[in-house]
């Protein structure tokens, strides 16, 4: 198989690289960079080892342009690109490839919702009926035979997760309240000032809360979507502190009339039984370490007097962006679905 | 003055030594530690100026042990030591000295609620009665004449300065969720192994969720004392974050019907416009580097459809403990009450 | 193949363990703790994923105490534990197993040179000469027949790999300044005030400078027998700096008359060529990101007048320690050299 | 008295107004930036606190352009601006105001050397003569008649003041190897990729070593000037570790015939025993926690068999720049030298 990684300066793409070279189904990658093309990918990423140098042969060991990038006919394309550049760059390859959009732009298919976010319409407004959206526990079967998949946003992934089963069965009412703790690899590698070391260490703030944020919409279309609730109600508040990867979301609701946090534990254990980058872990609170570079989600539950506090962890990376693309190249191609994806975290 | 400073080891002590070595009405200063009496002030915290080695001169530039600090009589003995051992440490002291306790044991006027909370009896309920609360934005006339001043906790500090104007004014109704995040030196100084650097270091998580942690007790008594709001119910979700010193709070709560965002901001505003430490910011969200190693709280406001979300940042070493204690001592004995207290934080 | 890891609540045992679970050629591991005997593994450890729960399967997915580890006959055994216990906690397994210690007890062989730096005779003298150090890249024929291996330090590894090639073919003359940067985890895992995440984030310092440190023992001896310079002059300084794993050294030397850089970096190239884990990079230096949680060590060269400076970096809990254990025990049993052993970086 | 601050949004202009605000004898501050003219001081920098404001009464509150500045005619003028840019910048204030500059476009006296570091001449020429170099300790004679101080640079201050004394007595040869590690502050405010958070944090390297860092001309002609060897040699390695502010030097050089250490720690004892801002600690390891935030330099020493480490840490942005600069003034106007400057780090 041949993948092609499109952005393969940024965060998602640098992981996106790491994830391919060590997956035992790909065999050839395509990495594609305007700004970097003709650069080998050792001096690109000194970080990369053997099996990036390897696989990248049919290429020269170099990043190619996108031009190039189409004639080689990838199987495969993962965009990490920029939101609104994203899907004109991926026309090349909407014929020959299964492509598979990390941005924003095949995200939201009410063309006025995406239009409030993101102060624009969405680029290919055509595109966005046949977009299968890749919440890959949520989504399979619609996976399994999309040629174009929108990868979910990080902050979506982590809140729906432990929030959608307890939604779907009724257990809790649709007025939700998430506050969110964001690594800062999440704000993506172009240089800002607000970024540098100096400005983000000892540091910690809220920013965008209550519906400001872009990815409220994605998410009240998730709930829509796979738990049928058109009008829940989330109240989101984001923090950036000072970790480089990684994702930690408490979200509260109110339990229906008759259900108790027993009742909530066992319905998130049923349906994450069988998914392996899921861990329901009951009444223990995660810690962002345990999923860092990997593809996991942790849950904890706590709730008091009708109140229920649930609390996930992943790595805003992987899967919420690197890690839940190729899980999902895996289920659209068949594959094992465990393969090339990291599930042991830091100690 | 002569301040005298229990517990002079821990990072709260740390902080004690060094807002009273710089401040101006300060003019002697007993380092007191059972562990590390006889050493001196430079060897014990290399950290210290020159001024830390003036006010010691009394004490020979050393550390000293308990009773005689008793001898030495100061005016007001701050002691920085932990919960339930306190308020034994202090009996020597509360003849002759003001006592400023930033231990919990003197906070929870009831013997029930303290119990729950700690799990044993309060040490000195005799006490209780004429402890006087040290929140002092909302204390003053009783701090004044106090004999015993219980310095508030952190976390009851930063939730409550926001709130209380709102609740008191009946602005917001009674239901409140705060998620706070905490710097790691509020965990105090002991060597535990969950707070060594590398358990700490890229990690995240929530602990003691819910009503669990003993903050919440002293918050409802605050809500009541302060506010009148007998029953507030309080849903509490503490962090730990890889910072330093810092705290950042995120507190929503439902409008009473017929208030608006900008009333919000009006009353806080009126509420804290001659207060030297607290500062309202409107809508924009502090960060948590712009009061660190200051005594001042930073205050924004955010609302949306009947919601409110209260942000709100201090040091928890400085106005979270040490800075508020101090700023107590400088009302109790009249002096100016800004002097020693840095209100500059870092860029 | 069965593995037993002793001291599976380290740093370097917890990195054991991921090792392991994710080796093609292991498929039995025996976690190893007389504190935390009977605990589960993801108990123990919830960074850990499924491979992990899978391959303890023998012991329940708990942990053991020693008695039961060797009854279970491990092929081999990882010591992970603190310098002059480990030579005794593995005295059940030298007759079944092959053991691998971590531990400085069987690094240095002449027992006068052990007993000045470690303030005790060496708990095993007679194993001493059968003991077989192992430094992988310099010593491979021997351990390939060994029944101990002395795994070396982190120190040593990092400043011997550039060092070795150059004194071996004389390039450079005996006489040694090394400044070398450690993350934190090289100071262990048991609570240290002085390692807490507030004492050392923010801060940098150097320790034990000159010949202070252990590790110049064994630095020596590892000069002595590799490049068989026996008077090998070394001055050294570790520090510590806030980052959690990874090594940074920078070693100066003279160049011998008539060799150039050039010389150097040729020499270099030719001794590591076929080497997966060691890469020279010529004039570009390092950094530890890259080689962080990978079995690398990364090495640069620059050179004036004379002089030349090595650059070399490490993951202190991979190559400096588990890492270059496993590929002493890949080694030992033939399998590939390479065989779990991660050569990807961070970005 | 007024002081002007050009260059107010970079770390250096930071530290400058928090020092000026604070400072007993500055009455008026004139924050000067072209591309933030216009901005109120509280929103240029939320961490400022009353005394900033209150200080920029005279320009509104307001930072001004450049030419509002030279009218309200300053005392003293910090140029806290980029080399090659500060000197024209700095223009209009040489006739009426003493002029501190903190770029290094007055710092080296030979124009050729100046070009060689720089890659082209210097800006002002014609004023090198008259520009006096302000290594306070070192040169206040010549302070406190200038009109044009060229404030050094962070390494060179820290690298020289413990080998100065050293130098100057003949106790050690004139043949240094200085190992540095630097906080990220000091690659200033600008917006790189390499300076981000995510591309810093658990990352450590070193860069433009041998005499490649600009700062070696430098630091040469500090030797040459101030300790009278004008052919030292100095082999130099800087590193960047993911701390904020701090730098830590460790220098080795050969102890002349007949020195011992002891002799060392006495000359450096009798050099700085009168000066504020220098501790000798003896054998004591100095850690840059300890000077954070001051303008403290501390130093240690160790020897062994005829070599000495000398250590030295100061805050990169206080002793090394904006603090040196505020101590240059005091000297320049007869006031208290220890006016104005923090000297109590953190713990």
């Amino acid at each position: 198989m041949k993948a092609a990684i499109l952005g393969s300066g940024g965060y998602v793409g640098l992981v996106l690289m790491r994830l391919l070279a060590d997956h035992p189904d790909i065999h050839n990658i395509i990495p594609v960079s305007s700004s970097s093309a003709g650069v080998s990918v050792e001096d690109h990423d000194p970080g990369l080892g053997r099996s990036a140098r390897q696989k990248t042969a049919r290429t020269g060991g170099k990043l190619v342009p996108l031009e190039r990038a189409a004639e080689l006919e990838p199987d495969v394309v993962f965009a990490a690109l920029p939101h609104l550049k994203s899907a004109d760059l991926c026309a090349p390859f909407f014929e020959n490839s299964v492509v598979i959009d990390l941005s924003a732009d095949f995200r939201i298919r009410s063309t006025d919702a995406f239009e409030q976010a993101y102060g624009t319409p969405p680029p290919r407004p055509d595109l966005l009926a046949s977009a299968c959206f890749g919440l890959t526990e949520w989504n399979r079967s619609q996976i399994r035979s999309a040629r174009l998949i929108a990868n979910p946003g990080c902050y979506p992934t982590c809140t729906s997760l432990p929030v959608l089963p307890l939604l779907q069965e009724g257990l809790i009412e649709a007025d939700l309240w998430t506050n969110a703790l964001s690594g800062i690899s999440g704000a993506g590698r172009a240089a800002k000032q607000s970024m540098l070391y100096v400005e983000r260490t000892e540091n910690m703030n809220a920013y965008s809360p209550g519906t400001q944020h872009r990815h409220v919409t994605e998410m009240k279309q998730i709930f829509a979507d796979f738990a049928g609730t058109a009008d829940t109600s989330l109240f989101f508040i984001p923090h950036v502190v000072p970790v480089r990867q990684g994702m930690f979301c408490a979200t509260r609701a109110v339990l229906t009339a008759g259900y108790s946090v027993a009742d909530a534990v066992e319905c998130l254990r049923n349906r994450y039984a069988d998914e392996p980058f899921v861990q329901v872990l009951g009444s223990r609170i995660p810690e962002t370490r345990h999923v860092r570079a990997t593809n996991r989600c942790d849950i904890g539950v706590h709730g008091e007097d009708g109140s229920i506090a649930l609390f996930s962890t992943i790595d805003n990376l992987y899967k919420g962006a690197a890690g839940q693309a190729v899980q999902n190249m895996n289920v659209r191609f068949g594959l094992d679905e465990t393969h090339g994806l990291p599930d042991q975290g830091e100690f």
